[in-house]
């Protein structure tokens, strides 16, 4: 009954297309001014709409979602073909549009469902109606009434066994002609191919236009991911005893170094933004919640314009208090982030099968036992990968570069995209990094945990005892007197505890391979970038 | 077998007493200088600690939870008298204190959980760990070895059943001997009584020293319970199919009134803190993520000393689609409200207990179904009480005083604390506000929450359409320049919408009724306050 648009297209020549293309924006352009002037009109003249009704009128502008009599919506991945004959309500985007004659063919879209709508002069439509749906820009949003129909031939670019057969359609929300960009040029997949044809819709451009780059078939994967992420994060700590708490961005000093730290002007003072809630974080731990997290906004003034720093990032933060020896907070964090893998891949199937069509990439693979290596055995591990390692490793610490390297060793022996390494020699620690016991000096009950080859967790067990922690404030040169109402925390009695922070953003980039952290930061603040 | 210690302290003289309170806090300060010199030495020679056992030493200090055999703690709240004959590690607070001779009471507490451990010389314990154990400061962490016992007379300040017969008992971390206030004083309820020989804890110290005051009763009861609202608030939303954001506190300008923004040194340039994360979330809805929430900091530059602002608090804001009217926003954060009090009630009854006990309240009511007014109904309300309204509402606002009434007055007339009210005069909201249908010059599709007569939810209908946008703008003299990619948002075809704004640090201080926002915000920020 219905035509694959497809086949049609293909028969009329290039220049007709353009021709058609030509004839198609002018008639658009001319739709765009006359409905944002009736819309205008509206936007004053509320009382003119009062009389609308989609029962007498079976195309048109609704203006403002106006007084219209009540329905119910459908969602298109609901839509199956069981349905067949059922009439029902739609609202979704205009993908793409072939209205001509007495025959229209109109994707519509919601998220990542796709579902075609045919429109038939010769069966429930008018020519009138499909001139004038055939004008509506693409990314308009239209409510549409009809009859569920099974095609023949299922529709390539639709993800249902169905389509519509239109009775009545209105235009709920229209969008200019000229978008910033295509939508379908920023849902091809990146390839290193040089076809100057293809159209690339380059990374600050996407960016500059980020709401629209949301609306992507990535893009809407990747945030609905990171939903669940923060999900499952919640759901394991809840479970195991920790509470949500809110600790202030606004700080009297720098939490961590003050270099990286942004100035505000607080009245007639300057405060600080939090670059991470550690200090307040141990604080509520000093005043005995025992076992708490944050999943909030952390600002880093770091001038590090690189594929994994943001200026402003999610962290996840979490504290607890430690019983015996801080492997507790190593084991509690490996069966969390074990918790929080497993429940991607369980419960975000379709969501992981856009990523891999839109950013192919290697599933994340996880060994059946976390690698667990000391800093001096990864070291080893470099060395014998013929790596460069001072023999002295008290002052030392990894670079990136040998990290990634590191990550790739792991993988070749352990078969593993997720390890972690403890020991860190103390001297590349914060001061408020416990020592380690046998040689204080030296070594620190600190760990970091890293997803192919990245680190996206950085964590230790804390000094807790008042007396050590002014000594190793002054051993690494931080000034105590901003940190005073920390440090007067640990003459109250703080209980043994420790704790980690996690780059939300990271965990995402890294488990779906996206190469670059701008893509999983919904609005990205980079020192280039401080919108939209 | 065990004494009551209550009773042996009141046969001692008032004399006696400070004699011997004198004695202990010398006894206290020169155990507390000990400590800390062994704590020091601890921290240098870590060496030292290795050959610590608690197999061969009954009693002494742990320094920083070191290299000891493994133990498994129990909980004070789990353990009852059917355990009677077992051996427990338990590890908590030195409360009271009360040792002498041959005989030590300690009342341990952990949270709000509390229980007495018995120390007998002649039964397990020797005289020099009770001198030992009864120099160590209140507030004292201690590691507990012992038996459970069920005493005869149960002990009135113990939340427990049984007691522990002490054999072991370590500090873990010690406190000062002279703390900024005791817990004692801090804990009581607070009554207008003018009784001079009580001490009283004012809300300025207990929030200079708010680590301390994070121990109190009440506030072990506060931080629980909020983070059980932000659970079921989460709850509630994921079941809805809203999903998690996360938007940049940092903006390139003022997202709501440019005179309350906070100002930030942003590399090269300046940038603002987010009075709101208004504009982002409608982005993230014209950016197709259809139903969206987040519970995260929002920074308000108002010089307002009152008992219910604050320049940084926890905003949960939500945003979604609207298919026919924006009565759907109405009856979603209608039901999730419902939602939160019922959850609070039924998880939290401990809780609960404890703030009625710490914080006298009367409980927090609901109707069958929350009262909704129209704001003119509300007018007309106030009126009928003698309150003199201008006959012409389309440019008047209710006061906070005029607020409370209406409370008394809904309270009074459907017995709920909880309502709301529809339908605000266009002109007293923001410029993002959908003008209502029939008379969009006077009203608009707007509506607040409140809860004991405080505005605790603000939202309404936004306009989706640019044209209408951009005149609103012009109309409410908000300047353009700062909103452009806002603005430019709803050229790509915004859907119907609209959502709210919520303070989370008021719903909780109205609902336990708790008189001061500062009680329900772990680190408060006023603009006298930024620490600690």
């Amino acid at each position: 009954m219905t035509t694959e648009p497809e086949v049609t297209e293909q028969v009329l020549s290039k220049k007709a297309l353009k021709r058609q293309e030509k004839q198609a924006l002018k008639e658009a352009k001319k739709a765009e001014a006359k409905s944002n002037q009736q819309n205008q009109q509206h936007a004053v003249h509320w009382s003119s709409v009062l009389a609308y009704s989609t029962e007498t009128t079976p195309y048109g502008v609704i203006p403002f979602n106006g007084k219209v009599e009540s329905r119910t919506f459908s969602k298109i991945k609901n839509l199956n073909s069981n349905q067949k004959g059922e009439k029902v309500w739609l609202r979704g985007r205009i993908t793409e549009s072939r209205c001509k004659g007495s025959l229209g063919f109109v994707l519509l879209r919601q998220t990542f469902y796709r579902l075609q709508l045919v429109v038939d002069a010769n069966n429930c439509a008018s020519k009138e109606m499909i001139k004038w749906l055939g004008c509506l820009p693409i990314e308009s949003m239209i409510d549409v009434y009809g009859t569920i129909v099974v095609p023949e031939t299922p529709v390539i670019s639709s993800t249902q066994d169905v389509e519509i057969l239109v009775e009545r359609v209105y235009c709920i929300s229209s969008a200019c002609s000229e978008l910033p960009f295509q939508l379908k040029d920023a849902n091809r997949v990146d390839t290193e191919d040089e076809d100057s044809t293809i159209i690339k819709v380059l990374q600050d451009v996407r960016l500059d236009n980020r709401v629209l780059d949301l609306r992507t078939y990535l893009s809407q994967a990747i945030f609905r991911i990171q939903s669940e992420v923060c999900k499952l994060l919640r759901e394991f700590l809840i479970e195991k005893e920790f509470i949500e708490i809110h600790t202030p961005k606004l700080l009297p000093g720098a939490s961590e170094s003050g270099a990286t730290v942004f100035k505000v002007d607080y009245f007639s003072n300057t405060a600080c933004l939090a670059q991470s809630p550690q200090l307040h974080k141990q604080m509520s731990i000093c005043g005995d919640l025992e076992r708490v997290f944050e999943i909030g906004p952390v600002f880093r003034a770091e001038n590090s314009n690189t594929h994994r720093h943001l200026c402003e990032f999610v962290g996840v933060d979490i504290e607890m208090n430690i019983e015996n020896t801080y492997f507790e907070l190593v084991d509690v964090f490996d069966a969390m982030f074990r918790y929080v893998f497993q429940g991607i891949n369980s419960r975000c199937k379709n969501e992981l099968l856009i990523v891999s069509e839109y950013n192919p990439f290697t599933p994340f693979v996880i060994s059946e036992k976390t690698p667990r290596l000391t800093f001096e055995e990864g070291c080893n591990l470099l060395r014998e990968a013929g790596v460069d390692i001072p023999e002295d490793l008290s002052n030392f610490d990894i670079s990136t570069e040998q990290e990634r390297l590191l990550g790739s060793i792991v993988k070749e022996k352990y078969n593993s995209d997720f390890y972690m390494m403890l020991k860190y020699p103390l001297k590349v620690r914060p001061f408020y990094t416990m020592p380690d016991f046998d040689e204080p000096e030296k070594w620190s009950n600190s760990f970091d945990f890293f997803m192919r080859g990245e680190e996206i967790l950085s964590g230790a067990q804390r000094v807790h005892n008042y007396d050590l922690l002014v000594k190793r404030c002054q051993e690494c040169g931080v000034p105590e007197h901003s940190l005073r109402d920390y440090l007067n925390s640990f003459k109250l009695g703080a209980p043994p505890h420790g704790g980690c922070g996690i780059g939300l953003e990271r965990v995402i980039m890294l488990f779906l391979n996206l190469g670059n952290i701008r893509k999983s930061s919904m609005f990205p603040r980079d020192p280039k970038r401080l919108s939209p």
